[in-house]
């Protein structure tokens, strides 16, 4: 599409008509950035050879000139109509065969249905503001709706109030308006300009605004002016019709005509009722009869192949010849995008890489868990924040005591409860899925949900749970009993009445196809966080390069191990909390084994080439204490009576370490710097438990210890010189060498500007993104979610920066720790293992920054392991 | 001073000998840092004419080389010895009359008694390791050790665990030691090195590593080996004696001789006992009747002048001569420290500007407060962390409603309870002054009893209080009941047994000329942080360039206010909110009002030049609801009965606004965009009053309406829109205009990274260094007490964060916004509001950025104002 000096290269020339007139086109091709995205897959089609009419758009860089109103540009849009009038040979108002154009918003992201075109502009307007030729009712009002906007120089957003105030017909309304305004006179070029600038207000409006800070898309959006391909004077014998055709199934991407076929035939069946196109094949009668249908087949399959994706094609047929009016992308399930690629990668019709390209990674959520078959019918319980993915049924229970106890009975449990703490974790294993009405994204339940890959739905904050009568208690009133059968959904943050029906998650074929491919193409590596040797044997499945975050904290709150850590807590001396720490030590080892064992084992992906086992980093405990103690004064008095100890100091001991924030706390090294036999007991446990590993398979373990919250270097100084002092004394006692790592997390923002320091005495910095993100904010992500989804609403914050990392902000912090890092130790690691590990846009920045590996949670890698080929291919590094 | 080849300039000749044989000294005057605080003191008084025993001195870079050992530095000592005993015409060893030494450490900062000197170096040591001739028993272990240590190449710290594991007599043990080494046959030049060693390793180690980083003083050290000016063959006749002496009283700083003088005259009183010197002028008998007497005056006159700061000059006079032998600073009060500076400049001996040099900014804290009769008896109840300032007496109260109670009936009370929160805001009002089990230095009450210039102590954290009994229980089991008479001293952190009297500040007389002195030289403007219309008092008394803070939040928890506050909080719809906020509206702008008529007055320092009111930054609204509901639920379920609302329900709405780290929760700006009709009232009790204080003063008010926790830009544009239309509604409604400002808190580490596009919708910053501190660290103020001291004692912070500003970490975010943010508005006005904002050190860094203000508790203003005049001295922007 030639830039047109006459039009500043703000008006583009469209489709065929100016060819004829004007010869072959001049200039590159536009991008969606200046034409849209619908703009471009229609110029795509058109220079593919596919039937498309002609028309033009105006650039998104012009958009603002709208909005000011220029007559320079007025000028240069009645030069393109008239250009248009002559390619085309009818003219704007003409009351015999007049010039009809659609005017439709094209955004440079595909916002389906945001607004809808506005179509037969440039029919005849009479005095009485009725249109010829008649329209369907909506396009007439958003015809008059776009007139009224740009002649009374309002957004659409004052336009509804206006005609909401009236409270009558909505069509009465704005023909009130409009004559008001004396539009009736306007000549058709004048109704147009109008129509183009109510088109541009409504993408400036609020709801548009909305939509699209909430689908993360661009600001930026062309306006396509087409000409319908319509005639005044079709002959009854040629087929005229109007429909939508893929080639591909959209639910699980085999080939196959799929659409829907609306007959404008004379005598035809109602025209507002389209019939269904879904044959294997071949187009349903009349059109597979006639030549018709082999023209729109070509278009559909030329258009198809001129595009990246596979495409829904919008298509009106006049006078026997088909025309192509839209190529939107096909709403596929992500199983049938995967399918659509590698069958064309594979038939060599595609690159590799540009099937890696083609599939969203977060849309890989979809088929890693059980949903709920689709066909299943969904009444409403409750609704929250998708915190987990998955589906589970089983029935309700409000309390951790009733989720254990009916899991105990061997039934499935939906726990319900306002909040979950570290000491629920057990009842959080016991359950199927869990919702609760507080909390956020990154609460406490979610992040453990997320590691268990649990179905987990949180913030449902407008439940109750009416504890003494045993029901929830809905917004609406509606009451749900304890025991009653349920249905989780993760993924889409709904709970569900009754036991619905689940259906598996496929990995193999063409996933586990891409997946490989992905793998040969991406330089970051994927670890996954895994606390158990349970998660660690999910993420072995999975495939993954090694465990990037092993939380010990979670192994501590067991039934098994939690009296001994609480003993350890409420020791008097260093001597007693030794002792404490001795009962905790085989047990420590004997999970440290167990997760070394599973990354010595080959994994999905095929062994290493050397011995070496995939690496695990351990991160040393870090929650504060107290969180390891009951939080009732019930729990307290149960407590010292188990213990044989005063209710008293139990209590004492309870408030003292008690804290205003914990988050911000004498939690992570801060706790390892006044009690560092916490840490010596935990560093004994890796070392001997890599040995006793390494002795039983052959395979050299090399264990990454880290270290949590550090801000200053001599925290580090102070507990590396104690942990090397324990990997001595054990290579002492076992006659053995092993090497092994200390590294920090880095989490506080001054250990992000301190890192020179820091680099100096750690082997690798790993980037605790929650709690960055938290302190650089100044926002508890446990806190968060309360204001959060207002924020990201309003646009206050262009993204919950729990979910994708806060570029600007936190991503400049780790900018500098890795500048900083890297020049004071060349050799230093560097990984990410906050959740935003598995968040593409975050997998992006990582490599930009040549991270050496992310790590998320077992079932996201798949999706980093994609994300990471996609972003290594969008650097260049591969391709 | 000059530098000799020989030495390599490590080794420096020092004293009156050299000059003799080499001429003239060359070279620059060597600094503290070379030479340390007590060389370059006998060194200047050397220089300016006094009498100082010949030497040399190992230079604190040297101190790595004697660690190491090295043979060609061995020699360099060895040739300052030769030299030495060819200057004094005696010899090491000498069994007649020996070269006796002195050798002490010379810290670049002074440490007094961290080490004391060894004497008698040079002493013939006898093969039973019995030293002639005899030295005071301290001296002989003293030499011991430092020969031992050396000999054995350990630290004094590993020779202390050998001789405590001895168990038995020091000397025994010492003497075994070296008698084990072979020290017996040393040669005494061989000892001197040792010894020299010895202090070096003193100097070293933990004990002094530990005194060093307590004191923040430098890690330079340089040892001094001086000639002992004696002679074993002086005459009956001459008086032989020592001392030490100062010119000035160091209590109330008047010229006056004091100190005391021990006899070595045969004959004299027992030497042991020395005799006190304290005459006006005149020395006591027999010094005062000989020469000696006025040769001694003489050095002393001679030595103080040469001194930047009054000295206690040490002694001896031998053979009738006195010679000098340390001139350490006097450690005198800080009143006589004024008084002393204060003469001298106006007597025009210095300059006005060396006398503010000579004065430590944070000492003036001493004289600003009430304190404790230094005369009376001090019996401790318990010691915490002097969180503000002076003393007061009155009965315990161990709860707000009993120490509020008690204050009704006219006792004055000091209230100890286990930790405050914003709604005990009226009892520590009441209270005379109060003490926290709980906390750190910032924690709530820390903060508040600041802002009140009440005393407090915090952190006392081994009492127990027993509610049941009402009797507080100390560390040691004793016992103090309820209204027991008491006296908190917050200077040291004390609770003290009793009413003890106190004594009242003096603000005039030379405090006041130093004050005045100091403001016109200082450039940084110093604003007070103040509440409330009494705190603004306060501030305008001590005399402040303006409010640089002022928290509305304490305006809100006064009894006769918070029932409004509590129904805006419960409120179900905005309407309801805000007709709670309309109650609210009059008694806010009563608050600014008054403010603003204190900042319209002329203050201490005279009036204004022109008719404008000095600035008022007013904080909006910062803290979560949840701080203004009652705590428990008993307050909960009488909120409800006084408010004729539903248990449950003001309970819901609670537990709805309870968090889990308030500190990182929906506070700050985060409330204000939730619930911009708390922010409006707000706005428009300012405005209006501000309106009111211009009308009836005829002085022009510029409110400075402050945005707190803002970390997007979005945030505070949202909120700017909704203040700059309360304006306008403002002046339309009176028909007046007026000016105000907005700006924001820079306290998220975001906000510092995002400073330009903050800036450029801002016009001032000021930094809330407490939060910023917080959130950098990931350390909350209110949990830090419990493990700040533990991490400051053993250096793993160099300095508590909140006491004395980060400069590597908060620091540098502050420099990054100071810098982005002026780039973006030259015309942005910057200050720091944080409690550091009367931190000596960092007003320095304040100076250095070149902010416009800094702002601090009324009380430590004078401080501020101090530490900014000598930053802009150091700064050469000033001098």
């Amino acid at each position: 599409m030639a830039k047109d000096q006459d039009f500043a290269g703000l008006i583009l020339p469209f489709g065929g008509a100016f060819d004829a007139g004007r010869g072959v086109r001049e200039g590159g091709e536009p991008s969606p950035r200046e034409i849209g995205a619908k703009g471009w897959a229609l110029d795509r089609a058109y220079r593919a050879g596919a039937p498309v009419p002609d028309g033009f758009i105006i650039s998104a860089a012009a958009l603002p000139l709208l909005a000011q109103g220029s007559d320079e540009f007025d000028h240069q849009i009645e030069a393109a109509v008239a250009a248009l009038e002559s390619a085309t040979g009818r003219r704007l108002g003409d009351a015999v065969d007049p010039l009809l154009t659609v005017v439709a918003l094209s955004p440079e992201t595909w916002l389906p249905d945001l607004t809808p075109p506005v179509r037969g502009v440039g029919a005849p307007v009479l005095d009485d503001l009725f249109v010829l030729p008649p329209l369907a009712l909506i396009d007439e009002i958003e015809l008059l709706r776009g007139v009224a906007a740009s002649a009374l120089n309002q957004t659409t957003d004052d336009l509804d109030s206006a005609i909401d105030d009236a409270e009558g017909d909505e069509l009465a309304a704005l023909r009130a308006v409009l004559a008001k305004a004396g539009v009736g006179d306007w000549p058709p070029g004048k109704t147009l300009k109008a129509v183009i600038a109510g088109q541009a207000a409504r993408w400036r409006d609020k709801r548009a605004q909305r939509r699209r800070v909430a689908a993360g898309a661009s600001e930026r959006c062309a306006i396509i002016v087409q000409t319908a391909p319509c005639s005044s004077a079709s002959a009854d014998d040629k087929i005229s019709a109007s429909g939508r055709l893929s080639l591909h199934d959209a639910e699980d991407g085999r080939r196959r005509l799929v659409g829907e076929w609306r007959s404008h035939q004379r005598g035809a069946e109602d025209p507002a009722r389209p019939s269904p196109i879904r044959f294997d094949g071949a187009l349903p009668e009349p059109v597979a009869t006639s030549a018709v249908g082999d023209a729109l087949l070509e278009a559909c399959e030329v258009a198809n192949a001129a595009l990246p994706t596979p495409r829904e094609i919008s298509f009106v047929v006049v006078d026997g010849a088909p025309w192509i009016v839209g190529a939107r992308p096909l709403r596929a399930s992500v199983a049938a995008q995967i399918k659509i690629a590698v069958t064309l990668a594979e038939s060599g019709r595609i690159t590799q890489a540009d099937a890696i390209r083609r599939i969203d990674p977060r849309r890989l959520e979809d088929i890693l868990h059980r949903r709920i078959d689709p066909e299943a019918q969904r009444i409403l319980i409750a609704q929250g924040l998708p915190a987990s993915p998955g589906a589970a049924s089983g029935v309700l229970a409000f309390s951790a005591e009733e989720a254990e106890k009916r899991a105990v009975n061997g039934e499935n449990v939906i726990l319900i409860c306002e909040e979950t703490s570290p000491e629920d974790v057990h009842a959080l294993h016991a359950a199927a899925a869990v919702m609760t009405l507080r909390g956020g994204l990154t609460s406490h339940a979610a992040v453990v949900a997320r590691g268990m890959a649990k179905p987990c739905v949180v913030g449902a904050s407008g439940l109750r749970i009416d504890h003494r009568r045993r029901v929830l208690i809905a917004p609406d009133g509606g009451e749900h009993a304890e025991g009653a059968a349920a249905t989780l959904d993760g993924a889409s943050g709904a709970v569900l009445q009754g036991a619905l029906p689940t259906k598996a998650p496929e990995l193999t074929g063409d996933f586990a196809t891409l997946m490989r491919w992905a793998d040969d193409l991406r330089q970051l590596r994927v670890r996954a966080n895994a606390d158990t040797p349970s998660d660690a044997e999910t993420a072995q499945r999975l495939g993954v390069d090694g465990i990037g975050l092993c939380r010990t904290e979670h192994m501590f709150v067991d039934k098994s191990r939690v009296t001994a850590v609480r003993e350890m807590i409420l020791a008097d001396t260093e001597a007693d909390r030794r002792a404490a720490l001795e009962k905790l030590l085989p047990i420590q080892r004997a999970d440290f084994e167990k997760v070394f064992e599973i990354m010595s084992r080959p994994n999905a992906k095929g062994a290493k080439s050397g011995s070496e086992a995939r690496p695990v980093t351990i991160r040393l405990l870090d929650p504060p204490l107290h969180e390891f103690l009951p939080q009732t004064a019930r729990g307290l008095s149960d407590l010292a009576r188990a213990m044989g100890q005063s209710i008293d100091k139990v209590t004492r001991r309870a408030n003292e370490l008690r804290e205003f924030n914990p988050m911000l706390g004498k939690r992570g090294c801060r706790m390892g710097v006044a009690y560092p036999e916490i840490y010596e007991m935990q560093a004994r446990a890796i070392f001997e438990a890599a040995l006793q590993v390494e002795a039983r398979t052959g395979v050299t373990q090399k264990p990454e210890l880290m270290i949590p919250l550090v801000s200053a270097v001599r925290e580090l100084e102070l507990l590396r010189e104690k942990l090397d002092a324990v990997a001595a004394a054990v290579r002492e006692e076992q006659s053995a060498s092993f090497e092994y790592q200390i590294g920090i997390m880095v989490e506080t923002p001054r250990a992000a500007l301190r890192a020179d320091a820091l680099a100096a005495v750690s082997t690798f910095f790993s980037f605790g993104t929650n709690d960055l993100t938290q302190m650089t904010y100044g926002l508890s992500r446990d806190d968060a979610g309360r204001l959060m989804r207002d924020y990201v609403e309003r646009g206050v914050f262009e993204a919950d920066p729990f979910q994708s990392l806060d570029q600007e902000g936190v991503g400049e912090l780790m900018q500098i720790a890795v500048e900083r890092g890297r020049a004071a130790n060349a050799n230093l690691t560097i990984g990410l293992c906050g959740e935003h590990g598995g968040d593409p846009a975050t997998i992006a920045f990582c490599e930009a920054a040549a991270f050496d590996y992310v790590s998320c949670s077992p079932f996201r890698t798949p999706i980093a392991r994609l994300a990471a080929a996609q972003a290594a291919l969008a650097s260049g590094r591969r391709g």
